[in-house]
């Protein structure tokens, strides 16, 4: 299908944005009218530099408190809109649109409204223009789209329809299913936007929320199949009014847009990529860096088994059970920090053309004859994600390592891989995520650090083989580090061993113990243990959670975690313990 | 009165906040559990860093979910009071806050609930321990203060208070005034926060965005009175949940709370700060920086006296009726910036104590002997105050200027100082103002500025003699231009003549005027004047507003405003086609 964007979703100045939105690979744009007034470029050179850009202009908004007011308002209404015809004429603008008055509305009579909408598509109408009426959520007397399609079918002119803003919608939590009982070509236009589940105003809801489709916690899969259905077939197009976006790059926030919409096009069935499933496993993880000595020492004292160095290249694998940590040492002067991690999947191919098409950047790898080919992309934090297949034999290019199992037993795996975000690209990564792995948004939580607030978001599949936890850092504060967290059968036991060969552990503090005494009432010997061992616990209705993590390494730290009952959490209620102790750590290391 | 703060109001760990505390002159300190829990201090080692510090213990918080719950979960809880009750007793704290019951509560009975916290006051008794119950606005049952007064009344314990928080009182529009109705003995404590008229849920609105006194919209002075009325001589506590403080500088953080403590009981009368009066116009702007002969040239050209330079420093002043402008070049490499401004009062003295006894820095300016001595202070941004009396006699120590007055008129006066405010400091700015120089809050808006929304704040005197224009920056971007708006009766007469002289303006978009026309309908000659004089314009009920800017000259620049009617804002609608404008001309120059 045709997309679409509106030019406030993005920063810059109009001329930028369109460069960015045709350089993303958009077919078309919603030109904002403040936008316009703001450009130093006349209507004519914004209409050629579309036409040169291959973009249509495929709407012009807002057009503002139409309906519902008294005949001396409604007068100069259509002096103020003869002036922006004319405007869109010399732009090649055909579709403005026209939202619901929430401003200057005092007649609450339809026949009122509908009189007043069929005069304005008159006025329209020898312009060569459509009058594509939308029901603001918060619209004074119009606010809900059945209402304004009724005012639609009364006013009954060939050049007046509809438009649907999923947000407008959706917000109020009106059933979009009635959208099929529109005719579709009376839907003149489709805006789309996501959004989180928040309890505030719609306005301040509307005006600083939103996201693009797949960020957030609207069905906006349902709401485009009752659309699709209605026999709708204009441009797929968003408006997401967003402060975060407003403010980033605008060619990155263009390239994330339009993810967003092959993504949605994609799941509600009207473009088809490549679908290689969910990912099955977490192949590796890759810890890279220019000296990753105290890594190996601390992999060695956890009890992973050193496999040996890789045949051509600077990197040494260490396993445990299915947990495979690969140390990187083809970096010049850089800390040790999480550069990537594989995932299983079942068609490697199928998932790089699919990671290709939604605009992943692929990552080279220089590879010799003989050696396995991995398909590589980046996340938008710079994380490369490796493709292998259940059988890929990359393990076999590492030699001279021990064959022993290590003290971690054989059921070990990766439990979840947290990476850390700068803030302004976090919802990017929620749709990469999404979109590219085809994970899905598990638990939220805010945690209260010493820095700051830090969000977590875990994205997974579902049956919570691969998990990764997205942190959001404070702006003002550095990212924080990233970490690993290998699952065991026996974190206490693996623990003991590690400290009494002699692995420094992130110490708990006293009070911390007291606390979980307070809050749980565990056993003595089992609170005492946990005491001795710098093991964090947690219990909810399902299970028991034990962990515990080792100092931080460069930007990058690890954490042994086991999983008791159906335990499905990630131990929240210790995090800000974690983050305390890890700022606390860094003030004396 | 003695003042108070929660430790979760700070960032970074609880050694630090406490010092912090201490630093910015508190008597005592809520310690929140969970900053305990986190912390490698034991509670004896808190205590007596508390001792050493000056600091009381005033409050441990909070105790939850104890009431209106079946007997089997209230042994539990009972229990684990019992393990906080201890705690409380190693850090020698007698007061305990317990919210009333979001979580846990299942049984909706008076009786029951009243009964609870009867017993969990006997518990408390043999430590010493009281109990101070609160309402929170969200509690399942007990939301309403007087509803919590009611079960403290019927449990009737010598132990058993309630503890007041204006938070979830006004946050709900409950009346306050009924507090006096309670007995101030049994009020165990009183925890103060602002907030913003938000309309969203009340859980996240107090997690995220209370606000220290002075700073949001609740009338705090109005709820301090019924407090202090009924008779409470307990602290007054700070428990400010904020997303921006979590983050901030933890001295600079404490300091600023404890202005606003300050301000609050001064305003409730129970300290004396002096009381200088409102300011009564601005006195001077200041530009610096190393060279400032472009600015020189601007203010000739908008039709500036040139009055001359200090008899003793490289300062020079320009001046237009009783707008003045002092050019400093008392600096070696800095671009030309807005350093500062003066204001008249009524007793500068005065009001430099009242600037001191609020913790505004003092600024030394070495003064030669017959030369009037200014008494300066520092806004959080860095900005200079001058405090100087009507009859200053500052301007005599300029000399060599001309006598002839410019083309700008004798009506010229400042109409306001524009102040960039980094994103993190912005609260601060709003109390420091209100605060030090007694202004109040005005206007407030959002202009989409290409590079993200910027938020404005006014702060200004009731009669708008001094108008302070408060502009938070996104956080990604750099601090935005700050600018000085000179008002004058003929604004187009102004701006002709200094185009014929060769002012160069900030040039306005055509795309502007054509809107500017489709929204007013003005005049076509008065379109074409302003078109032609790149004149922006706006219009209300209550008048008009012409006005124009010069290029910006390092980080600052000019504007010139004409009021006409009683039109008492800033042309708001006119300022994203200035950022945008601004932004454009960085591009092109």
């Amino acid at each position: 299908m045709r997309t679409s964007i509106a030019t406030v979703c993005l920063s810059g100045g109009l001329v930028e944005k369109l460069h960015a939105c045709a350089a993303a690979g958009f077919d078309g744009v919603e030109i904002m009218d403040a936008d316009l007034v703001a450009a130093y470029e006349s209507p004519e050179e914004v209409r050629a530099l579309c036409d040169r850009l291959g973009l249509g202009i495929d709407l012009f908004q807002p057009f503002r408190d139409v309906e519902g007011v008294d005949e001396a308002t409604f007068a100069d209404t259509l002096r103020r809109a003869e002036a922006k015809l004319a405007l869109m004429q010399r732009l090649g603008a055909d579709t403005v649109l026209v939202c619901s008055n929430a401003g200057t509305a005092t007649v609450d009579d339809d026949a009122v409204a509908a009189d007043q909408l069929g005069r304005l598509a008159d006025l329209a109408a020898p312009y060569g223009v459509r009058i594509a009426y939308e029901a603001l959520a918060w619209g004074r007397y119009v606010a809900d789209y059945r209402h304004a399609w009724r005012l639609v079918q009364a006013a009954d002119r060939p050049n007046l329809g509809t438009c649907l803003d999923s947000f407008h919608i959706l917000s109020r939590g009106d059933d979009p299913s009635a959208i099929r009982e529109i005719d579709g070509r009376k839907i003149y236009f489709l805006q789309l936007a996501d959004a989180p589940a928040l309890d505030m105003d719609l306005l301040s809801w509307s005006r600083h929320h939103r996201l693009f489709p797949g960020e957030g916690d609207f069905d906006l899969v349902g709401f485009l199949g009752h659309v699709l259905a209605a026999g709708y077939v204009g441009p797929l197009s968003l408006e997401v009014f967003n402060d975060t976006f407003r403010q980033t790059d605008v060619v990155r926030t263009a390239a994330h847009a339009r993810r967003s919409l092959a993504w949605l096009s994609d799941r509600a069935g009207s473009e088809v990529l490549a679908h290689p499933g969910a990912p099955e496993a977490v192949d590796f993880v890759e810890l890279a860096g220019a000296d990753l000595a105290e890594l190996d020492e601390t992999l060695d004292l956890l009890g992973f088994t050193f496999r040996g160095r890789h045949r051509s290249k600077p990197v040494r694998l260490w396993s445990a059970g299915d947990a495979h940590v690969v140390l990187n040492e083809q970096f010049r002067a850089e800390a040790p920090h999480l550069a990537g991690l594989g995932v299983v999947v079942d068609d490697a191919g199928e998932a790089a053309a699919r990671a290709a098409a939604l605009g992943a950047p692929p990552v080279f790898r220089r590879t010799f004859a003989g050696e396995q080919v991995l398909r590589v992309v980046a996340a938008p934090d710079g994380t490369e994600i490796s493709f292998g297949g259940a059988g890929s034999s990359w393990r076999d290019e590492f030699t001279g390592g021990a064959d022993r199992p290590g003290a971690l037993g054989a059921g070990a795996v990766v439990d979840h891989v947290n990476l850390a975000q700068p803030w302004q690209d976090f919802d990017e990564a929620v749709l990469f995520w999404t979109s590219v792995l085809g994970l899905s948004s598990g638990a939220s939580t805010e945690v209260p650090g010493p820095a700051g607030l830090v969000r977590s978001q875990v994205m997974r599949t579902d049956d919570g083989t691969v998990r990764i936890p997205l942190n959001m850092a404070p702006p003002t504060s550095p990212l924080p580090a990233q970490h690993v967290a290998v699952r065991c059968g026996d974190v206490v036991g693996v623990a003991r061993r590690a400290r009494e060969r002699g692995l420094r552990f992130l110490p708990v503090p006293a009070n911390y113990y007291d606390d979980l005494d307070a809050r749980f009432g565990l056993p003595a010997a089992v609170l005492a243990e946990l005491r001795e061992l710098d093991l964090l616990y947690d219990r909810d209705a399902d299970g028991e959670f034990v962990h515990f993590y080792t100092p931080t390494i460069g930007g990058v730290f690890l954490e042994l975690v086991e999983r008791r009952g159906a335990y499905d959490g990630y131990g929240a209620p210790n995090a800000a313990v974690r983050l305390a102790a890890q700022r606390a750590q860094r003030a004396v290391g």
